[in-house]
């Protein structure tokens, strides 16, 4: 284990520690290194980022535990509130500005840290409180401040830059946003490890989930028994999402385990569970998805859904390397899983290539193949300008990037195929799709729900290196509900 | 068990059914009788309230699991986000009006349920889509929008009304605040049995925490060990609020356990433990405060201050009853810790009368006595217009009511002692407050950290139910670390 610093985050005995100065360190020295090489001399200023802000429930007192913002989260790794954060583009020289709490804050929120304890923790060069900063960035004469603006790709929301905190230095908001958005995208060796142990975590919370369940169990007890191992053998506190513990034909439903469908339902003998959840250390997540029977066995029907699953993932991790585009990997998902149906007899009518042109792929799995990861669970730089556009085919239009890959890129590789009565009985209505599916059987396969199968993986030099750690066979998935050593 | 229903709210077998119709039915009639009470026949319009809106993670697709907004919840159990709620001050009529979601939905929320559907789950007498309340409520042509308008006494937020979406019909913003705002101080049976059923789970979760405790271990395990028996044996997803898993020094930290101290302290041997959690089932909760040695044996210090909490906690609950005033109560709380402490040698110089003349009870307990609970976890109506104002008093000032009980209000019992260096450290070099404090013995006690003991009481005709049931005595607490079987 690397010592405890003043800058060491950890969450006690057996979890990972970080270095915040080295972590932090090294992203703003990329960062300022591109910054400089996009900004001539006389147009380098000041990068200000704007942290979260303390939030109520409602009109309440109550205060929803804080999730600092993801890119003020990257450059500073502030756990608080209300935090801001700048980087002198012409000097390195970096600086926090935190909010001057009254001394009665002690009472309730513990003695009240100064700037100089701060800085250790952070391991900045400076840290001032928030009312300072006109005058500090005023006495720093920047001839503009970068700051964030552009449109997150998958939420399609804005993110908008703060107001200026002194009046005649100019904003700039076209720089900074592509640039530190693509720095995420490829991540160093720092941040690889936080994610690999979110992912030691997480696969090993899957496996508490699977010794948890029995037919008649609640949904949400698998959900919970994730989030207790979770917590207590990993120190994560917050889920990286909203889990999904989907049974039966809930599987089917993507993003089950929401507000109005919450994971509460009781399983039955036979049934399949697909539990997707991820856990969050520092902020940084893993993304995991298993799917096995609730009564320890496959039913010979589950079994060529799950199969032609694994097929897609395991052929698609092995193809996977830089240089190759995330839409093939796409393809490749689709031609397994339809090998597996038409050999199952699900699907016919015409070859897998047939079936590949007329999107029936898209039937069984509209989600895309996978998204980024990283400081959240759809890590942002998915559609950078320059990259290739997103596609209006079904199936590929739901791609959260179309991109090539690139050595340091974690992305999930998450192929599934699902009865989805939404998708799948229009589509044996319509004239042109229902020629390629086999009426009877796709009926009688509706039972089985869904099977998806997530790993996340980092892009090496080579290939890939698979971060995630579950059982994956049916071998192996049937001997870990009996009680089977994992790994 | 109540039979399962259409509109039966419940998270399976073993977890509280609750009848949507016959809860929110109740406290609607409630609410009209008291508006056509306050309003004249011709300004009887339509009470209109606006339910929570789905939010995101900052500019991430993230989206918060969740939680509808408590006035919302409390006339129409909604669970689903962006829909609105309307009751007719004349006819009593109640109305929903829900999103219109695209069909395409249905492949990632599930199947897409219509009005009729949750006509029969909420138990209203209409449900539109909000596309369709212009034309709706235009066509009931009532006199006026009675909309929430005022300000939450514990957040000082101002809780502000929706937009009319009729333009012609006008807002009224003067009634229903303060009325609906009453209702929820005094609760019905039905309420009372949702806390109760928060109360069994929670204290039950508490039990499970204490026995997951021993010297060492991290104190966010012991949060997790309440959150993961609340969830899997209650089906109660969420915390009530943030917990606060607080040992050593840390327990004098009033609000222990948010983002910047997050339960992330190894206990050590000899130390108590605070653990202040409540869970929430059907947006109602409980909030529940055990402290107790991780090491399973009181020191002598440790049982001084625990004993003088429990006399106050013990004392004010036998004294409460409708008439009594709740100033009152929190006055006898500091007199009986006070006179704990003077029995110990903490304090001095004086009679217990001198030292509550000259407040030194808040030097040791800075908070209120207790609070409403219910909705929220500070539930509202404690400063009403027209009740005792706030006082200015140290210690007192904190209080979130100064109210005379009556029956039907929820409320917390949560007495505590802490030696807070923030508070004591400064009365030590106090001339006035020194006189008071015997500094030998104070500093001895710092390392106790404090002591709380919060129970979830209803105000009877008679006195008070306790709803809260944990091992409180010293020889409990010991024998239940010690294994015990609870209750
Ligand atoms: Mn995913
Ligand atoms: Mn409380």
């Amino acid at each position: 284990d690397a010592p405890i610093e003043a800058d060491t985050y950890h969450m006690g005995p057996g979890t990972l520690r970080i270095s915040r100065k080295v972590l932090h360190g090294k992203l703003r020295a990329r960062l300022l290194e591109r910054l400089q090489a996009a900004l001539p001399e006389e147009k380098r200023g000041l990068v200000l980022l704007e942290g979260g802000k303390e939030t109520h429930l409602y009109s309440s007192d109550g205060e929803p535990l804080f999730r600092q913002e993801s890119y003020m989260h990257y450059l500073f790794g502030v756990q608080e509130c209300d935090w801001l954060g700048a980087l002198c583009v012409k000097t390195g020289c970096s600086l926090l500005f935190m909010p001057r709490l009254p001394e009665s804050y002690a009472v309730w929120m513990g003695r009240l840290k100064g700037p100089e304890e701060f800085k250790a923790k952070y391991g900045v060069d400076a840290v001032h409180y928030v009312d300072e900063m006109p005058d500090v960035i005023r006495g720093m004469a920047p001839p503009c401040l970068h700051v964030l603006h552009g449109v997150n790709t998958d939420s399609g929301l804005t993110v908008s830059p703060p107001q200026s905190p002194a009046e005649n230095i100019p904003l700039e908001t076209g720089t900074l946003y592509d640039i530190i958005t693509e720095c995420r995208v490829i991540k160093i060796p720092e941040e690889i490890e936080i994610i690999r142990y979110a992912n030691v975590i997480g696969s090993a919370g899957h496996i508490a989930a699977m010794r948890s369940a029995k037919p008649g169990v609640m949904e949400y007890c698998v959900e919970s028994a994730f989030l207790h191992h979770c917590y207590t053998a990993g120190g994560c506190r917050s889920p990286m999402f909203t889990p999904i513990a989907a049974s039966g034909t809930n599987a089917a439903i993507l993003h089950y385990g929401h507000a109005g469908a919450p994971n509460d339902r009781q399983t039955g003998p036979g049934e399949l569970l697909l539990l997707d959840a991820g856990c969050e250390y520092y902020v940084y997540g893993s993304d995991i998805t298993t799917t096995w029977p609730v009564g320890g066995k496959f039913t010979p029907q589950q079994r060529v859904v799950y199969e032609a699953v694994l097929a897609a993932q395991r052929d698609v991790e092995r193809a996977m390397k830089p240089g190759v585009a995330w839409t093939d990997m796409h393809a490749l998902a689709y031609r397994r899983i339809l090998e597996g149906l038409l050999a199952a007899g699900v699907v016919g009518g015409g070859s897998v290539e047939e079936l590949l042109e007329a999107d029936i792929g898209g039937l069984f799995m509209p989600h895309g193949l996978g998204h980024f990861l990283g400081l959240n669970t759809h890590d942002v730089g998915g559609y950078p300008p320059g990259s290739p556009a997103r596609s209006s085919r079904p199936g590929f239009r739901s791609l959260r990037t179309s991109r090539v890959l690139q050595p340091g890129m974690v992305i999930t590789v998450e192929p599934g195929c699902y009865f989805n009565p939404a998708l799948l009985m229009p589509a044996l209505q319509d004239p042109v799709k229902s020629k390629y599916l086999v009426r009877d059987a796709v009926l009688s396969y509706m039972a089985v729900g869904g099977v998806r199968l997530e790993d996340n993986v980092v892009v090496t030099e080579s290939g890939i290196e698979r971060l995630t750690q579950v059982p994956r066979s049916p071998e192996e998935v049937e001997a870990v509900m009996a009680g089977a050593d994992w790994p």
